[in-house]
């Protein structure tokens, strides 16, 4: 478990990392994100509007960054999901 | 990404099971979980005082038992202080 959690935890660093804050996802690096790590768990995730939407829904503090509390969310969501969990 | 994900979910069901209800964590499979997956992660994961006081702190709704998104949060700040994130 502890591994599995690393991994999340290198990921989501190297994505944030690609530009400006390096400890949080701006738009961009967000739709990178989803299309490159999440293609199957995120529905819509080639689609522009729906990620922007998501990414909207996720920024607590509307600040047009996510940081990784807020990104933790999401994948919890989407863990539930898979996991057939009731929300 | 989704293969980590689905590495916590299985892991957390395969605890789950174990006596109960087979979707949250009773007391005794959240302390084999903290200390078999998490012993790294959680400080005194060997001492049941400290594990019961954090399962109490986790169990928003008080029913004595984890539900996966109740433990969902704890792993989100064990993965933020383990990335070094500000909390």
């Amino acid at each position: 478990m502890e591994s599995a959690i690393g991994v999340l935890v290198a990921q989501f660093k190297a994505h944030a990392g690609s530009d400006g804050s390096s400890d949080t996802l701006s738009r961009d690096e967000f739709h990178r994100l989803v299309k490159s790590e999440l293609p199957n768990f995120v529905k819509n995730a080639a689609d522009p509007t729906a990620i922007d939407q998501l990414m909207s829904s996720l920024d607590n503090n509307n600040d047009g960054e996510l940081n990784f509390l807020e990104f933790w969310q999401l994948i919890g969501h989407l863990a539930s999901k898979h996991g057939g969990f009731s929300q």
